[in-house]
């Protein structure tokens, strides 16, 4: 396995690096960021929160926005960021924002033309973990996170694989995929018209079956554009108190979609996500 | 003087919001960015922070990326960002990055075609704080800071308008613009090829001269790739020498000329103009 470093910067006594690799679940070169604490120029072992973008995202919104870094460097907890589908001249696109590069979903691609490289929730689940805890002073201790699109990601990843991650937290999170316009275009095109192949994908389908717990954390704002149409944050709530789901969820006034709303709350996931992957 | 409310968000209980106005010194449309902490809602009306961006940049990259809004919220000061130059197709501009549009080095432009709308210097240090004093919610306690050749903006503004800021901060400043290659440029063109009418705005000189102290604080990383040809903080501490200028530079080892940069020490240069902002 080989990594290109593409970029570095010292950030709150840490560093913020880019690298370049080739993907094999994705079939062409990604890019992704890693933040790197202070602890690990100590010759520590950190563990790592994986954070994943929304719509139009690279690896580098979140590093330069969310204001996460002086909290990471603070509780010693190492942060990834890939970007949000595959990139190329050669990948399959789509002229919309929401479909295709830039638009992955986190989810394997069963239809044509995306399911050669589309397979973001392999990549995300399986191959960037590895890489990282192969090249990177990490332990296996992983938490997830993510914004809108990225937030059904976290979601969805965790609650499929509770043994894989320690806790997840999400920015308001694309909640019902399968009741959205978002969701629905997205997975009519990766996952194809039969809807009954969708549930795998949708976050507040699975935590109606969950059994193991992952303890989970959402924060909405309620002046956000996309809440009614989009977010369905009560199809979560509504399938946690079916479930008795420990996940708290919280509506936070005024606030929008922006990474205004992130960076205002990101502090309150970091110290989350904490408690969870320092356990014993 | 009317100002047209371009975008509102909440950020850490407070309002980030662009605006747009009719500039008389620049005989444009000009943007500006405020960020006014949750003090105000409480209708307490609070002391101004000017923060002057750097080439290419508009009133976003430091309200989108310096992680100021938090310290900001906490202390109850107020951040105003304007954009960087006179803009629109009417305006001229050069193809460089560094000269025109995104670079006005807040100067008053003497030599045609720049002489007609470029007097940033004028906009920062007079009409919008007129504005901003007339519309929001502050105090007339103002302080300055900026990066880059926005540090150079903050430090000429301030060295030569003593009793108009509390104090004055820099990230990476262009300290002595007559020596190096982007000031050369820019002064050249926007004041003619007659230097002695650049020491007007070269910090390092204005610093030799100076009778009443504004107090300033400078830190400049030492893997800034701009350091030896453009910044040259070496003049202006040498400067402070020989004048005895309470002048505090901070050199911070690894730290290059990125917002990575300026988010890690935000804080501490905040702390510091609130100790001059609320003096009685």
């Amino acid at each position: 396995m080989t990594i290109e470093n593409l970029s570095s910067n010292k950030s709150f006594d840490g560093w913020h690096k880019q690298y370049r690799h080739q993907s094999d679940s994705l079939g062409c070169a990604m890019r992704f960021a890693i933040y790197l604490p202070p602890q690990v120029s100590n010759g520590q072992r950190v563990p790592v929160l994986y954070w994943l973008s929304g719509l139009t995202c690279t690896d580098e919104n979140f590093m330069n926005k969310a204001g996460a870094h002086r909290v990471a460097a603070e509780l010693g907890i190492a942060i990834v960021a890939p970007d949000t589908s595959p990139r190329g001249e050669d990948i399959p696109d789509d002229d919309s924002y929401d479909l295709g590069q830039g638009a992955g979903f986190y989810v394997n691609a069963s239809e044509s033309p995306w399911n050669q490289h589309y397979h973001m929730y392999d990549y995300v689940l399986n191959e960037l973990p590895a890489l990282i805890e192969s090249v990177f002073p990490v332990t296996d201790q992983r938490s997830i996170a993510g914004h809108s699109m990225g937030g059904h990601g976290a979601l969805v990843l965790a609650l499929r694989n509770s043994d894989r991650y320690q806790s997840v937290s999400a920015f308001s999170p694309i909640s019902n995929p399968v009741n959205c316009p978002w969701g629905k275009k997205a997975f009519t095109a990766y996952l194809g018209k039969d809807t009954s192949r969708w549930a795998d994908y949708d976050a507040s389908m699975l935590l109606r079956e969950s059994r193991r717990f992952v303890p989970a954390l959402v924060d909405q704002g309620d002046a956000d554009n996309f809440l009614t149409e989009q977010l369905h944050p009560e199809a979560l709530m509504t399938a946690a108190e079916i479930t008795n789901y420990p996940l708290e969820l919280n509506f936070r006034q005024g606030y929008d979609h922006s990474y205004y709303f992130i960076s205002s709350f990101i502090e309150s996931h970091l110290r989350f996500h904490q408690k969870h992957l320092f356990k014993e």
